[in-house]
């Protein structure tokens, strides 16, 4: 109890200061196609880089054929797609090609030979109209921040990007609704919010490039799942083209319509192999003036789980975060990564919590969480910890837990896998994988507890045939035994379109694959992803 | 201010007793199929009753024809149900056959001859596999509450009550995720997670009767949509029987899982046309031990809306509902419920507001909604206004809101309209419904304010063709040219399944239409209901 007291005594308003927090969160460890790929290049030799390429793409080939009923690209293509949307949105560039063939962690690539960048909702249907009809194949694009291989094509797709439709349509200070065009970034939209005093119900660490269309075909999770939850529930209407290019108007802005089938939540996480989102209806929360972010410590996963507990009962309505990293991701974080320190230094903790909450009042607010730390502490879940006390502390501790995943990539080869696990079994697959893997590598827990998230990293020198074997298929069969999800917020993509079956059941995959086949007849649309190829081709 | 005051001066802690309201809140109003029966039969003569019956099915068999393709029930179906489920889970009893074949409110009724009470998702599976095979329509019902026709038969279908299935399967206290049979009914499914510390995200005035897989096939919104949002986004996870007897296993407790297309929202507010819900895995949120509630004056539509804003930034986490009844709806109330008064007696107000709160503090959240209170007086949002002193305030101001649609029966015909419409629009459809029926019928308007949900109700001595023409098709017309639906919580059902494309477009309705083809070929459940009848057969 002295410890706390003595950790924030120091305390004063960070009501203006913390407001801006949301501002600056990522400003360090921002996620763009442009700063990934220099931080791969910085951190990495080429040869490593090349190693991984060398990996992914060997493992998809041995997997993947090109579907010979997709046709190839032809001048005369060209010549109709330059007549749609005139020479400028037409790109051949190989540059510019390169870019966009190539997903942002450099992991996948591939060799189309066409950049289309449609302005328009009726310009994506009649690209898809006559990619249809000649059965080209097409991959759709956003900002290309996906960790799966779903946004870049795997052979010679067509590339249609929508970063050109990036018009906000409306926004409804009433109801908090926003209407936009699927190109806009994330982050964009984050800042016109703010300036309405409203807030996105969802935040990501790619928010400076990914893009609502691409978050919404992919469900993207993030840090305010826990608070706001999914964009099943956030998403009020959706404009999709389909195939064929026929233009599905869901673009409601009510809450409630139970007019017929709900068909927008098959364009939500489906990666685009349903349709292309064009345009996206969104509930937004209000701005809450009080942010205020305590990191802490814990002896064991046990107390973690309890904190979670007690966090979402005795503060309730205000929590908006509970994320947890274990000394293994600490100890990368503090290795790897240049000026960050551990806030709690006395001595190494099994387990940190970063906990936030956001809520109307400040003081109140504020008291209320030293409450909750309080008497957590005499209640032996915390071992220690501390709250922000200005902007620096609260940037530094986001720093410590948003700076895991480059952290492991700086230390070297890395075995990344995204999981959902009932909270109470999360982490005894990362005890069982560090027995597995005894000294062949580094096993590294982190996520997002408050949603049952768990990023399991496994973290070694280099890329070792005997350490996959280890890990998989063991990773997915113990998720599977414990009725997990293979792919928590990430998707399938390419990586995971063929490990379906550990997270869905058989009939339920066929059902998938009906309605893929009554949507998208000739397969056209994001081919190879989400559904395994025995049903994909 | 002072007369704010005046109201409040006598505040004493409610916690103990508010937190028993959510418990009493309908005792007086609940609906239940035994009490609603004797409602009708109290306060309309039977001839009365009948006319109501005679106008639906008159107006329903003029638009739909029993389609030929459909087998009749013979001996040999029988025996094989009673092979199957035991003689007592096979009814054919006349009077058990009356109940089920009759919705709440008396206005459908159907002719099947057979109730079949399955215990379980494999003799669902059985059963539709079945009757798939000798294309047998099938209708899905849970605890027939509906208001729109979706759960009774419309002619000799086979009624699959799913009530027998009425198991919870496991409640995580960690998560706050429940899984549970479809037949359990809300209200005890309320009961177990109140002794866990737990709520469900939805409360119903039907909760006395209405069943979890019926809320869930239905999307059910009700009073607590405004603060945790609607089952697409709660439910985690579904089990549903197929027609062809196939069960689609997407049970899943994870708030994250991208794996493939999330097939379970085609079963949220499909009314049980595309498959039978059998399970539910449901996210629940943790019981806040503070409730408060006002209930205010407004004079004008503008000052209403203008406090919804308000409250959404001001109360922000803490808000929990938000609802609204006009001047007629009071009167109506006043006027034909015995025991109700005005808590704001001084004059007749244009507008009347109840708020409740909802937190996990009870002395900081009366404050925090007193002093929004306070503010709205001051800038003159609030004409006057009486916050709970004890449980019985609170249980009589909920009783005025949810008095309405008693009130309305009472009074005599009633034309009713379940729309969504954006909140700035939504009190013209009013305005303009009166200036339409002049002297002819009084137009009512209530609702859920803060989810954009308006009840507008017309209410006339008696039915008449006139007052109908006045309003049909204009208030469809009026919500569509506005983007609003025809049907925000209710559904679609027999009632408005030739209505969809006032809601929804031509290419929107077709895909349905193809998704329902597909997964139900010969149309066997629930036909007639949801989609136009021109697609159905």
């Amino acid at each position: 109890m002295e410890k706390w007291r003595a950790t924030t005594n120091l305390r004063r308003s960070l009501k203006s200061i913390l407001n801006r927090q949301l501002k600056f969160r990522y400003l360090n460890g921002k996620r763009s196609c442009q700063s990934s790929f220099n931080l791969i290049r910085d951190c990495k030799s080429l040869g490593q880089v090349n190693a991984i390429q060398h990996r992914c793409f060997s493992s998809a080939s041995t997997l993947v054929q090109r579907n010979p009923s997709f046709s190839t690209l032809n001048s005369d293509d060209i010549s109709y797609f330059k007549g749609l949307l005139g020479e400028k949105s037409v790109i051949q560039d190989e540059d510019r090609l390169e870019t966009v063939n190539t997903d942002w962690m450099h992991k996948y690539k591939g060799s189309s030979k066409l950049l289309l960048l449609p302005r328009s909702t009726e310009e994506v249907a009649q690209i898809l109209r006559y990619c249809n009809s000649r059965c080209l194949a097409v991959v759709p694009q956003g900002g290309n921040t996906g960790l799966v291989g779903g946004s870049v094509p795997v052979f010679d797709e067509v590339i249609v990007n929508v970063s050109s439709m990036n018009n906000i349509i409306s926004f409804d200070k009433v109801s908090g609704i926003l209407v936009c065009e699927a190109g806009c970034i994330l982050e964009n939209l984050i800042s016109f919010l703010d300036n309405q005093g409203f807030i996105m119900p969802l935040d990501l660490g790619a928010k400076g490039s990914c893009q609502i269309g691409g978050n919404v075909s992919t469900n993207a999770g993030g840090l305010r799942l826990v608070r706001y939850g999914s964009l099943h529930g956030n998403v009020l209407g959706l404009e999709a083209v389909l195939a064929n290019g026929d233009v599905l108007d869901m673009l409601g802005t009510l809450r409630k319509d139970n007019t017929g089938y709900d068909l927008k939540h098959l364009f939500i996480g489906s990666e685009g192999s349903l349709g292309i989102v064009t345009k996206v209806s969104i509930l937004t929360p209000p701005k809450l003036s009080s942010v205020n972010i305590a990191f802490l410590a814990c002896n064991d996963y046990s107390s973690c789980q309890k904190l979670l507990m007690e966090a979402k009962r005795k503060l309730g309505e205000i929590l908006s975060a509970f994320e947890f990293l274990d000394t293994e991701a600490m100890n990368l974080v503090l290795h790897q990564l240049d000026g960050v320190r551990n806030p709690l230094p006395a001595s190494m903790h099994n387990f940190y919590i970063l906990i936030e909450t956001t809520g109307s009042d400040e003081s109140y607010n504020r008291e209320k969480l030293e409450a909750f730390l309080l008497s957590s502490m005499e209640g032996g879940l915390i071992s220690d910890g501390v709250l922000a006390q200005d902007i620096n502390q609260a940037s530094s501790f986001w720093r410590i837990r948003e700076g895991v995943p480059e952290a492991l990539m700086k230390a070297g080869a890395v075995y990344k896998y995204d999981l959902s696990l009932p909270v109470e079994k999360m982490y005894d697959l990362v005890d069982d994988m560090r027995i597995r893997l005894g000294d062949l590598a580094t096993v590294v827990g982190y996520g997002h507890l408050g949603d049952g998230n768990l990023h399991l990293n496994v973290s070694a020198p280099e890329y070792d045939d005997k350490i996959l074997e280890q890990i998989e298929p063991y990773v997915y069969e113990w998720t599977s035994k414990h009725r997990g999800s293979i792919s928590a917020e990430h998707g399938l993509g390419l990586m995971k379109a063929n490990k379906i079956y550990y997270s869905k059941s058989t009939e339920t995959v066929q059902t998938m694959a009906s309605i893929k086949k009554l949507l998208d007849p000739n397969g056209i649309l994001n081919p190879y992803k989400v559904l395994p190829h025995s049903l994909n081709s």
